[in-house]
Formats: structure tokens, sequence, C-alpha cells
């Protein structure tokens, strides 16, 4: 994958995590594109507005992907994040054989490759995704940091 | 927990693994019940119909509960399965703050548990869920052996 590309991708992803800002959600935002370099799926978290834990923004783009394609395999798709998968999307994005994830943060509370939990190397998989973080951290990191600082001060008050 | 409960509840998540079963999909049937013994979500693994591959059998329950509910924190709910949960699933599971998770068969091949990943027991958890599994382990594995026995002398006609 060229670096412009996953540049330009994280953009995008970016600008979905500071839609779920202005929702009032912990801006993550996340988008699935084909080899083609078509966007198959966007979405942001929603998890407080649905009230369902599982609504964060990559479970959210893998079954649009997914209702999209027809098809639970997404072999041939990208999937771009704002912040380091937790467990649960990770282990998601395994089950629908995405091919290569990029991430912007790395999330050293709830991340999955933080924590350890190497979900995406484990020797029982049929299938392994290409895995690289780090883009466009910094931006993605202070949508996250403006958020709770946000947060915060709103509690002070 | 009462024992003759998790038995009970047991059942009932082995008759919806039947109806998976019916439909052709990996049987896994589960169930979501509150502290008073009020079933709050029934589902069974929807993956090969829906063509999305996080529609496990809990992602469901844990997706229909909270909707139920109307809240995404399912504190005093206890989560019955007929198959060890993957790691999507028990990432599901943590996520949502289900206080007891019951499960029948172990997946060597395919469970968090089973593969090590005790993504349960994480130090940076601020939430623990108690896990016990085996229970009626006979009954759920051979749903499981009896579909994938049923695929492979299909292929062979």
């Amino acid at each position: 994958m060229d670096f412009n590309n996953i540049q330009f991708h994280m953009s995008k992803a970016i600008d979905l995590a500071h839609k779920a800002f202005n929702f009032n959600e912990v801006p993550v935002g996340c988008l699935i594109v084909d080899d083609e370099g078509h966007i198959i799926a966007e979405s942001y978290n929603t998890k407080e507005y649905d009230q369902v834990a599982t609504h964060h923004a990559e479970i959210l783009a893998i079954e649009r992907a997914s209702q999209k394609l027809n098809s639970w395999r997404l072999i041939d798709c990208s999937l771009y994040v704002t912040l380091e998968p937790c467990p649960m999307c990770m282990g998601a994005i395994i089950q629908s054989r995405i091919k290569n994830v990029y991430f912007g943060a790395y999330d050293p509370k709830g991340g999955a490759i933080s924590q350890g939990l190497n979900i995406h190397q484990h020797p029982n998989l049929n299938h392994r995704c290409h895995l690289s973080g780090g883009h466009k951290h910094r931006e993605c990191g202070k949508i996250l940091s403006d958020f709770f600082k946000q947060k915060r001060s709103h509690y002070r008050k």
C-alpha cells in the first residue's frame, strides 16, 4: 500500500472521528476500502447514542461492508481506524478476514496489541492480517485527548 | 447461581443451537438472563444467512439485550452459550460488562480461553466477569459434531 494512500484514507477516518466528537461519542472513525481504492463502508463510534456496547466504529464498518458486498469475507479489504482496535474489534477483523489494518493512535489501556493480546498472530488462525499502527497518530490522539479534556471540564462545572 | 438454573438455561441455549442447525448455520445458541431469572435476549448464530462475520450468537444476544434494556451496560446479566466464546465475543462480553458467563463445549481451535487469550482476566480491565465452562458440554458438543459430520458427508456426495 502506497504511503500517500494510507495518509489519505486516515484523513477520511479522522473526519469521521470528528463527526463522533460532535455527537458526544468517544471520537473514533473507521473506513473500509477495497483493493481498487473504493470506499466500501464508513462509520464512527455510536455506542452511547445506540446504547449498545458493540457499536464501536470497526464493528459497524465491518457490518456495513459485509452488507454492501453481500459477503462476510472481506478478504480484499483494508480497514483504517483512528484508534488501535480493542480485543473485540480485533477479533471481528480476524473473523471477517480483512487483509490490512492501519490504525492511528496506540491505546495502551484498551488496545489489543498494546495489551499484548496478539490475537491477529495466534498460531491457530488460518488467516493472517497485515497490521500497522501510528499513522497520523498525533492528529488521531489529539481528537481523543480534546474530547476527554472537554468531558472532565464539564464534570467540574 | 444455583446449579439447576445453569442446567435449565443451558438447555434453552441448546434449543436455540438446534434452530441454527436447522437453518444450516454452525449450531451455537445463546441467551441472556437478568438477576431475577428473566430471559432478556435469545439468539443463535446467523453468520451465513446474514453474510456478516460478526453475527455470532453472543454478539446478537448482547445487541438484543442492550436494545431491550436501553443500556449498553449489562451489569446484572448472565450469558449462557453452548460453545466457548471466540476472542471477538469474549471482547464483546467484557465491553458490555456482563456479570456471569456459562458456556457448554470447549473450543480448542477458536475459543478465547482455550487459546490462552485470557481477555476476561486482563489486569487493565475495570470489570471482571465470572466465567465457567463445560456445562452440558456433551450435548453442546454433539450438536456441533453432528453438524460438521453432515457437512462432510454432503461434500463427499
